[in-house]
């Protein structure tokens, strides 16, 4: 499991030392087997149950979050704040580490340690690949990895799971379409790694330019995961459960009108969804722009507003498992 | 009464539905009927006592405000955070939308129904005019209106008025006089059209070129409420019970030695208030940049600082309101 | 005592009046006694111990604080923020009073007078010199000053004495040597100042450019305070218990070269502590970038990440003390 269980653990007040996640960091996708996804998962789903009955409730009650964002993302951050505070938790939101003199060259670890004597959980968004690995090295206390750069953000890549798994009750046996910039969104990346621990089938749709990584997909081959590409997406369209939808980015072409040519053949319209499935679930990791027209919102199967609304779910497990209380 | 019911209203746990404002939005000051002013300026008194006598209370324990600012205001967003503290529910601050992805190209409607996710209640300041009443059409949960642009602030209205009330036990039989820019003060439309639902006098004093719309006056006009205007503040302070003081920026005028003539005749000192009567009050919707000097602020008719405190009650008062605990 | 007591006390709900230090404003060290400093980290003792056994508690529940930034300080706003939320209390964190209409033209009189409207006590950090003393003239609240500019930054200046008295258990009798930029570096003056009401001898080591400025020396001197300066620590290291590691400025040297002659010879390394105490400890005000080697941070000299966490004692003591519940 974990590699990222602190070498010299500062052990807070009244917490169940004995929990297998207390203290630990969430760095990377790779640190989880199917069991402990499971596990989260079953947290969340708990979580969720909590909120729906009674809304807040006072399991993390003096434990406080540093939110630690060296880049704006509103939604992980509002996320991760919410998350704390429905769990009666505290929250230091630290928004503007660019202009402050924390980061006036003053080194990553020196700034988790001065942050952690304050804090019982740091969040950390950091615009460097393995900024998280390298905190979680120094840290007594707990990092969370909100995102690092073109590194990883495990929890929206648990949160995507946990939005199968909720909405269709079962994520084996399931044939999963992802649609879009494939090559450059680490979302997709890091969900389709995290879906080779089930018996899924994976569609890639995308334009070659932006296509799915080689190393991904050679990664799920080797662990049996039956693949398939396609440039346009009726093809897999009727036997797909799940639709992941990605923004194409319209600086990843070198021709500008290449990029007018494609894009409308990704988008998602009422017109789309009429070949799909009844039971299929449309998913976003927003923000959208265009990718998905607003007419679909309404159809039940657009479930990109409850796919957030999973987010602080699972964030809310998380956060109660590495302070010792899930 | 409003018209911002939501369509789709989402039911919160354990509160009570049959509550008149439960789940509504507060979009605009006409959505107001005397008798709805009559009950939020009571619970806002309420507010008032219940924190004079203990500070703080748990009316909202466990209720989360997301503070969605697209443009900053420190005063309205400290006023709102403040409000919901002191009720103790829990703040996301969000406050760098600009800066952040949930601004590129995502549209309001989306931002808001992904943070609804993890909040009950959105305040929302966004510079463009409209914004609250769009973003109140597609939520699912209420929204307060917190400055739209050249568009509405309507609880800036709200607090003017329960100053009015509170310093001077009514609103009935009053003569108010506005002073300064009154054509580009959205603050003073708001204020004269919440007075408009009671028996009172206004007068309005201003440079021609920044002088109360004719459709405001048309307006009032037609509902009976004897108006009157001057370009210098003798002729009428001496009848004056509420000396509402806005200020006059330069670059409204063509002419900058225009504005230099003019502007001393508008500025508030003791000298002043020797013609005014003695239970006069004199409010502002702050900053000011030297409309009142600080001399006047130890006379007791200065209410400007005492306004700021009243918003807190009448903000308390809307939360509580909409989320069912009023 | 403190000069700063509040001319027109605005007395809140149900705190113990009678408590010494209620209401008052936290300005400057020099307005510190050594019974005071006695009573402050007696309480700031408490406060360690009471978090080491129970993390957080609920002392200032129901209490709000205004941290009020006008420039950006991570470090010290997350410290204040920790202190409050570990005592059960609220925050209303304030960071961009630059982008903010509060700043524009707005007098920091009116902006704290408003405030102080929607909070019980407020921090204060402002660029200018006096800000702080020129706050708590006008405010009914009590202010704390986290830095004003080339003013002081008393909080820091007390955690530094905290760390002091909490790692050798005394402070009388001890020999602190300040190594590094001596000129500029409020916080060696406003600790010195602080030292001097107690039986210490004091180092200073630095290159001549920025040595301690001669008003300091001759104000210690006055009080019969044994002090000495080196250019090099080699001499002055064995006899020293304290060691306050500070950056030195390029910027300062008005040659580049000279600078590099320097900078060397105060650099700490795991070499350099070899001559010194087994008992000393090395402090550091933080940020550092470079002064201090990472190498030495598992020695167990190396305090300076414990500072950090004194400074959240400190700061929660002077929180419940100014607000009458210590």
């Amino acid at each position: 499991m974990s590699t990222y269980a602190p070498q010299n653990p500062h052990l807070p007040f009244g917490d169940q030392r004995t929990a297998p996640w207390y203290g630990k960091s969430i760095v990377s996708v790779n640190q989880f087997s199917r069991e402990d996804l499971t596990y989260i998962f079953a947290v969340a789903h708990e979580m969720r149950e909590m909120v729906v009955r009674i809304g807040t409730f006072d399991l993390l009650k003096g434990k406080i979050l540093a939110n630690l964002f060296y880049e704006p993302s509103t939604r992980t951050s509002s996320s991760f704040t919410a998350a704390m505070e429905r769990l009666g938790g505290s929250v230091i939101p630290i928004n503007e580490v660019k202009y402050s003199s924390v980061s006036k060259g003053e080194s990553l670890p020196d700034t988790i340690r001065s942050l952690e004597c304050y804090a019982d959980v740091v969040v950390l968004r950091h615009p460097q690949k393995g900024a998280s690995a390298l905190a979680a090295r120094y840290a007594r206390k707990p990092i969370i990895n909100a995102g690092d750069g073109a590194g990883e953000h495990p929890t929206q890549a648990l949160l995507d799971l946990f939005t199968i798994r909720e909405e269709l009750r079962q994520v084996d046996g399931l044939t999963v379409t992802m649609l879009g910039d494939l090559r450059y969104g680490r979302t997709v990346h890091s969900l389709a790694r995290l879906l080779s621990l089930y018996n899924v089938k994976i569609n890639y749709v995308s334009p070659e330019v932006v296509a799915m990584p080689r190393e991904i997909i050679a990664e799920l081959e080797a662990k049996g995961i039956p693949q398939a590409e396609y440039t346009a997406l009726e093809a897999c369209l009727p036997e797909t459960d799940v639709l992941y939808v990605t923004r194409i980015q319209k600086e990843r072409f070198e021709n500008p009108e290449e990029y007018e040519q494609v894009k409308g053949a990704y988008v998602i319209t009422p017109e789309t969804l009429k070949a799909a499935k009844e039971r299929m679930i449309v998913m976003h990791p927003l923000p959208r722009v265009g990718e998905i027209s607003m007419d679909v919102d309404d159809d039940p199967r657009a479930a990109y507003f409850r796919q957030m609304e999973y987010g602080l779910y699972v964030r809310m497990a998380l956060l109660a498992m590495v302070l010792g209380k899930a």
